[in-house]
């Protein structure tokens, strides 16, 4: 489904190689003040660019096209456009016959009969992700004070970041990446059960984010090896602070007042420059594949600001169900 | 929300000490032969009374309330419940005043105005978890080739799990567990882009099961670490099998036929018979809390059943969805 | 879907013949008194027994199953079962072979294989309404101060009813009715842009009531022969209170805070005991059908407090969503 | 909320005087060939020009943003666009003030807090049924080999539609009509208990359309006043055909093979050039007021064709989640 959430709704639509991508809102309070600039500096930091993203650049400039007038919404859907306008859709002519291991173009082809397109991933693409950017500078609105806030922890298994990249790109290969996120300033009681626990829907959106493969509340894994007196978070003062915070903020699926605290692992890109043997179906035999075209080294350096988006817009939508979003009229 | 799914849509209800828990699945075919004797197996499973799990036994027989005539599914909704018999609702009247750490007890009284249910964590208990395996053994009828199977790999950090649990029990403490899952004979296409990866549905209704801290498919975790060159899994036959399955049979969030494949950390049961030192909301003061009641030790021991069900009930909305199940008329 | 609602929202499951008829409430706030008596009135005047209605008759005693302790709604579901103890399923077992005209027997057994429950018209039964009522009891708490009252208008075309009712039975034939709804003391702004109008939801619901046949908002068909300037309402206060209501308090498919109003038009009781001519499927030829069981001469008798309660569904959810519900803490 | 639907899901968005209005289309088969000529025979229906309509006029080419590649859907979201070129803003200055009475703008200003776009009706004009039109210009292509067809009855009460409109127009005045809709070929089992009665979901989305003020099918509000021996529809065929056809090729809520039927009455556009006495809430006093801007006389002459886009949306999902569609692939 396109779609995701309840009162704070969002659809997403386009392909990384057509006319462009776009969100659409639904549920957004009316009388926030929206400008363009608003947009720029998590826009900014999802941009390639830098070392070890692709050279694909796009202005990224986002268009309201509905649910805003004199700079603040209305109350009604609000559509945001993103063009796309550096592509180049012959560098992936031969994915139909030889399917790019790790990628999507395979399952694409079996799904829809081929009717996919399959130019640069099509709607399987990252750049889709600009939209849910979009779609989170919006949804950072609605629920202030909370603020969230994710970063890398590590890349290829190393802290030394630079360094890490540097080796990657060297070796015409790609290295995946750790990513922690943080809200604070978090409400009480946000969550919905039995099955819209915070957990739920923050894991919900970011599998939809391509190359992500695992994600962990607090202690995560570690919990597996622990002991429950080691692991109880004890309360210590009447407004639910806790002394530790190994349940990352979130009691039986519902927001305790501490910290949202998720990691989340991302894969290597899969597109490499390295050849590679896998299947060729128009031949019927392994063969050896040269990914042609524009990639990232190492994708989870733009993945921090959509992390960031996905879960400003679950916490919307929870806030506007539990009523705790401050009405501006 | 207490409802999941789309198109094989339950909704779940019931409190841990209250009359009955239950779940209505709709959107079932008509058509499938169900007996109380088919929910055995699975109802077994998660059932108490082995080392390490709470003396509350439940009979745990189902009973269709609607839904099914003449041993068969009729196609409109399906009402299974399961009466609560074995309950001491005395065991819990001092939590509204001392919340137990690690439980939703905070929460709960926060987010429902003190009105919520609180003997044995009303509806935030593992109890409702029975109802989920209910869905899950109709909705393994669905899924029909696909076998789900879920095991525990290790318990407290340790694979000699009897062991490791004695001594859980010996200190009066409880220990987490490590669960791994796996789908097998699996078709191609299943999920919808962009929000509904498999991934994404997965670990929605995973992190809805009590004591979830995190998940990952395929590499997981292990994959932030790891080259491109490494994680790419090649496909070696026509029929899109690949060399290795790190992507976890699932691609741009598709089955890809492969092997889907997940593990789910479960954190030590909150409930321990070891005192703790937590708020006491009635003095306003740090106090000793010594829990009452019948406990786990170890609660990851009766989950692979509900994670099982868990996955069946995704699979089964997915391949409705995709068309891909048998009609039996 | 057997689901309805967006925050206020309700599950319905059960048979005319099987154990028993439910409802289940998701998104019932926390906090609301709620006795057995509460729903004697509404209960009791949807049952038979009045001359016109069928001589089946049942105890209608609600039994609540979760979401209630202590006499108040704890948040989580709410369920509520009504038993099914007067059944003679002997009475409708020709039907597979000569589907009842005006009934929903042979789309029944085309949409489910044969295997949907036949037995007083299994899952397609007007005896869900009893489960519709409860959650109605439910939802005017929800909706206070709005006042929701719904009456007989005609029976078969005559304002004397009992006469009408009279003349019926003595036929053995059944006879329709018109009934009009009206909601006042309504807040402004329910109703959600573009697909949730307040008609849309209501007619969404009414239509779904076994033997509704068309529905029309204040002026409604009359519309249709009138000119702008006598079909505008003029406002003339400051609270929007208008001239005249042709617009049934709705504009733009929001609430303008004078009176909602709809019609609604009953069709008679398909089950007649005067003898018919339709298909026999078994000797593939039209054949006299002579119905047997137990029916009512005029159903409409019994749907006001059904649409009382449908239309006080629709708002529970409406004012969840606009926020106008008083929070109890 | 701006969607609707479940398999076949509907998300509109746009504004009367704002950029563009569109739609976007979720769940979609692949494979369907689609040019933008297949658009323009009802596009062009709907379009203004003829006498009784307004003398807005605007292109209306769709701009296909999404989900179609080399001229088939893809499978992914599709999105049109229609950009609003005919645009006066100017003339819609007032209405704050003196909100146009039978119109939207008082709900809107109370619901969005004043920071609705008020120009034209905004998000409540009817020019967003352009967009709809378009997603039933794909809807009509799922849902072959079913026809949808409507047409005007009467307008102003009168058959002579020409001449209604003549004295309409010359009387600065506006008219209602009565708009019939058929669709045949229907398959059997469309519909889903208990509240996606075929009925339900096509009443649900008629009265999204703005100015609609009631619906009803078959023999409608004629059902109340007859008795159940006229009233069955009995069948004489063995697939199902009956020979009168009151019910409207509808048994509870299912479609039962026959043709459906339905009639909808249209209000007389609220905006006439009349001068009226309603509420100035500046001078908190009634005065006069007159309506500037551009209307349509008889705005029923235009939605035939918005009618049959709602009715085959709702055939395509319901025909979707029956699996009556014919796969391409």
């Amino acid at each position: 489904m396109n779609s995701f959430g309840r009162l704070f709704r969002i659809s997403i639509f386009g392909e990384s190689h057509g006319k462009s991508v776009g969100i659409t809102i639904d549920g957004c309070p009316a009388g926030l003040p929206v400008s363009v600039e608003d947009f720029t500096t998590d826009l900014t930091r999802r941009k390639s660019g830098a070392k070890g993203t692709t050279p694909r650049t796009e202005a990224d400039e986002p268009h309201f096209i509905s649910g805003i007038f004199q700079g603040k919404t209305t109350g009604a859907p609000l559509t945001i456009l993103f063009e796309n306008t550096n592509i180049k859709p012959k560098d992936y002519s031969n994915l139909r016959e030889q399917p790019r291991p790790g990628h999507a173009d395979f399952v694409a082809q079996k799904k829809f009969g081929g009717y996919g397109d399959y130019s640069g991933g099509g709607h399987f693409s990252g750049r889709l992700t600009v939209a849910l950017v979009a779609a989170g500078v919006i949804a950072k609105k609605i629920i202030n004070p909370i603020e969230v806030s994710a970063k890398i922890l590590e890349v290829g298994g190393k802290k030394n970041i630079p360094a890490a990249i540097d080796e990657a790109v060297a070796n015409k290969d790609s290295i995946g990446g750790l990513i922690e996120c943080t809200a604070s300033k978090m409400p009480i009681g946000l969550g919905e059960p039995f099955f819209d626990a915070v957990e739920s829907l923050i894991s919900h959106i970011i599998f939809a984010i391509p190359a992500t493969k695992g994600i962990e509340f607090g202690s995560g894994f570690a919990a597996a090896d622990m002991k429950g007196s080691e692991h109880n978070d004890l309360i210590i003062s009447a407004d639910g602070q806790t002394q530790t915070n190994l349940a990352a903020g979130i009691n039986g699926g519902i927001s305790n007042g501490n910290d949202l605290v998720f990691r989340v692992a991302v894969k290597p890109t899969s597109s490499i420059s390295l050849s590679q043997n896998t299947f060729n179906f128009a031949n019927n035999a392994v063969e050896e594949l040269k990914v042609e075209g524009r990639h990232d080294a190492c994708i989870a350096l733009r993945i921090p600001p959509v992390i960031e988006a996905a879960t400003a817009i679950v916490l919307a939508d929870l806030m506007l169900i539990e009523q705790k979003v401050k009405r501006v009229f």
